[in-house]
């Protein structure tokens, strides 16, 4: 019924067809359940190969609240907190999941959805005895809410000054594939991966059903993680389905290919749409782009196209959210192009802010 | 490599062909996320039309701790326990999960995983004021961990029993398919449905990849039932993989044809090892039978099948824990009875307890 | 040895004497535990009585981040949120107690301490789903930690506010007595008792050894509070202690005698700093006074009294926080204004911001 | 009103007159608050002297429910349990403060509240991995609900179970002053201090108002210890309280003089009950008896005494349990004694069990 294009988000298709080819080979085996069968072994191993990262653990968990929740809880005291942008998931779109296992959010204002260790320090200096909370690790988003990017020279600063501070350091990667397809990304994986105490590696929002690699490189924190996964209600009784798509995305480059195709779309789609003299909230680096539409023409819009309203500007103009994936094609691109430009042609360019 | 067939669990195969095929057709369609999708909610009513119930609210979830958690979260204030048998799931093999949600259980000793009225009442009476934890809910898995159901009479004596102790009742129904299957059972769903709270509709164990169907019949429960979801971090962002695998095994019979060939497969099991003179732990209902094999016969019959010791009995014999599932075949049956029997008839009969 | 006069707090000394009194007269009475004894009972009939406040239940706790806690926590379903004042005690310096019940506190920037209306409205506006906390309370402390009260119109509109959006509302009363001893409070605790669904009568901060008096208005947080105090940790087995105290201070006016003296202290000092031309972070109203000195001048009073900094306002001024209490003298208070005088005097009024 | 002696507890009563007079002469003093007052620092040296330990850390907190939640939290990862008597005051008298704060007690039946270490041994082999909790630390009471107490070579036997299992070792002490005080004791409290990662010296039930010093030898649980008890509503304002009552307990020897006349006036009555015939249900060792009644007796001695009754033995006879104090005289003792004999010698010997 529903023939609109959906821009909503990264997880309206289903799985990537491959991978539901994967699923179907091997269904009939009997393999042994809660993640310890062969081809989650397998996964891990060839995760660890392809992204030239070693000497950590991986966990294969549903979905990203669950990962940032189960790694945070594992990893704080409970009077310590967690450092975050404003706009970090955690802080905005988890229900309050930090909290409710227990931990405050001490975060900071950020245009762009990331932080620096100015914000952190300034955190950090103003939590000075046990009547406060104690910060002890901060999160970060990449790419971030906001569709921006880290850059290596970025991370390595925070990186410095969570260890001067005494700071854990997690990513919260549930598009960190996007990020690392970035034309303005300065690093791979295995470049940053050290600086982590923890971090996920995506899978919803890049072509699986489900699944996030939690990778975990803090020695502390690697002991009877399981336990942490079972009690949260974590650990998949047939395991097989997240070992079975993250091995077959990992064994070629698809894990990459599949995030670079959500990336070109959108940036594609920005350039245009620059072209025409639409501004953007921050800069488009990823498959998350966020132009400022009048509201007359998000309106306009709305009879083509499903996306989502970010915030409004002003009684006039909004922040809209245009999602790709890796099902978008240049078709669903242009076709959201030449709707904007044909309703500004008409219009006129007062529409752009 | 492993060419060994396995009983440890009805959840070593993968998914059922079908639900597989349906995931497959869906998967282009550009769907809402979060449960909020047209088959997630046709899923939902064709639920209530089959198993005849009506005027409750269903939500998917991923696994069986997952929903006891959140269920049992969202009905209990902090200081109020749990009524469980001491075989319970939540007692025993969910890494303390109920507790790590605040909720001491008071188990009671049962033989056959089963608990009574004047278990419950005997509970409530010993627990008098505020120095106690006041019990509150009572939980009842169907069928048990020891493969046994419950008949209609006994769910109605728990049921006034915890009416008129001011009490909840829940069902945990990871195998309650298996127990509406079994020929010892008296009742339809529908029959048992209004004496619940809430429980749970299993489909991890009876041919689903993930899914447990939570029936919430308390209207004190329902509301915002959400946002308990998503805090636990079980709000599947693609929930499209729940309500396509629960819609396609619900518009026909199949939901109870794949339990029926578990439990069907089990019983000719068990009636064939009785003939050979084995005796079991309680009586075989389900899908779950419990023979008591001398600890020679096991190291036996581990060359050729995987399955679980559940305890020791004495030095020499152990109850040993079969179960099957959707994908169990006559052959695998007689494999295993021939197998049984050919050592007892090479060793005699004092291998049985 | 320590000869200065601590400004720092309004708990540095011990009890008022008649309170010792009264629990040296009781001391051999044998009376029952953990708060049922007769002193308590009576305490509580008594200050219904003597505050004209009825129909509600009064529980006594030791201290104010415990009663924060317990009613916080007995109030909240997991995913609810807490409105606050950013300067709010449950916001910075109660170590995390909220979130460590696992509850989100949405706080709203304050110059003066209070919350509107329309801060309230803002936080429930841009929270719409099941993504999101819920929020469900709104926190004020009254007077508050930078020592202002609420008017009653503030206060009415509050509630208003709170009963249109579903809120509930709680008042930290930490210092309720200075409040209601304020020249500027335009109520009697009896004028504002109805507006709340839960506050505390601080004790602790008014002359006893501790105790706050929690009052619960709402019909639906009456039922079974013993339970969350004893759980908690906070059902005193002598809790003769705190009914003895609580009797003494209501069965006459000392309570507000008490409040009176700090009150009026604090403002003799302030007024007599006014004339001095020193200014105010916030308009002094009760026993909490702000005001802004140089650093110089801070660093030359230390030689002789004792007070916190409560924040820098630039590289040379600082705002001081100085706190009266029930054993604050005139002498004290013309020691410190000449001391200042004096120095003001000697390096002129650049030292006045 | 009410003339009848009570046996009811060790709180009825007050606070040791001493410690009274103690908290009045420094009352008129500017302290420190949150138990950073010089007498609390000094009760903590004098504690460390009198007793001859060292090398630990010594928090002051309110009650034992307190002192038992905060340090067991401040001990364990969440999947980590509790091996407890089944009588043990936090698997039976706490609200469930265990379970609040996220662990499950694996308890163990017990005739006379001890644990021994193929309890231990029995808990830690059952849990085999991250399905189930992970047994972590042992909670004993000393003396125990039962009034027993351990022995040198059995908390010895514990102590090394413990660490060849991995398992914390923690003592409820809140009759601890009563234990070492029993004329069964065979050792002095600085025999014990290293088994212990950490146990608390009670006070409530030896003669404060209320008090309990927790001592922490284990290192990795020392730092930052005061958050946890901030977080919980623990830390004081007026922290003096508990500093100078412990400081003036300890500082002659106090401490054992009150718990030696609890215990002596215990085993005088218990000496002369046997006399009587009189069985009990544990041997009386410390201020805890439990002579069998007949129902008929207990009826008679409830118009002259109160006491709890501590459970049925059969239809006729019941376990009463009669608790001395500080303030139990010589008298206290003779009047049940004497009560308790007529009655006898009027009804006869069938009144014993």
């Amino acid at each position: 019924m529903n023939k609109k294009t959906s821009f909503k988000n990264d997880y309206s298709e289903g799985v990537y067809p491959l991978l539901l080819d994967a699923l179907s080979k091997t269904n009939d085996e009997q393999l042994e359940g809660y993640g310890l069968d062969k081809y989650s072994v397998q996964a891990k191993m060839i995760i660890q190969e392809k992204l030239n990262i070693n000497n950590c653990d991986i966990h294969f968990l549903v979905g990203g609240t669950q990962t940032n929740r189960v790694f945070i809880k594992a990893s704080l005291k409970s009077y310590e907190s967690v450092i975050s942008s404003e706009s970090g998931h955690i802080n905005v779109h988890e229900a309050g999941a930090i909290e409710d296992v227990g931990h405050k959010i001490n975060f900071v204002k950020s245009e762009n959805g990331k932080i620096t260790p100015s914000d952190i320090e300034m955190i950090v200096k103003s939590h000075t005895d046990e009547h406060m909370v104690k910060p002890a690790l901060v999160y970060i988003s990449n790419s971030t809410e906001l569709g921006t990017i880290y850059t290596l020279s970025e991370i390595e600063d925070i990186y410095r000054c969570c260890r001067n501070n005494g700071l854990l350091l997690y990513m919260d990667g549930a598009r960190l594939a996007q990020a690392l397809s970035s034309p303005f990304c300065d690093y791979k994986l295995s470049d940053i991966h050290g600086f982590f105490d923890g971090y996920y590696i995506g899978g919803t929002k890049n072509g699986l059903f489900a699944g996030e690699a939690l990778v975990i490189n803090n020695e502390n924190l690697k002991k009877d993680f399981r336990y942490y996964i079972k009690q949260a209600g974590g650990l998949l009784a047939k395991g097989r389905l997240l070992g079975v798509q993250f091995y077959e995305i990992f064994r070629s480059d698809l894990y990459f290919d599949l995030a670079k195709n959500a990336v070109d779309k959108a940036l594609a789609l920005a350039e245009k749409l620059s072209g025409l003299g639409i501004r953007f909230k921050c800069r488009p680096e990823t498959n998350q782009i966020f132009p400022i539409f009048s509201n007359e023409l998000i309106k306009y819009l709305y009879e083509y196209f499903d996306f989502y309203i970010w915030e409004s500007m002003d009684r006039d103009f909004s922040v809209a959210r245009i999602v790709t994936s890796w099902a978008t094609t240049e078709k669903h691109v242009d076709n959201f192009f030449t709707k904007v430009k044909g309703y500004l042609d008409e219009k006129g360019r007062q529409s752009c802010w």
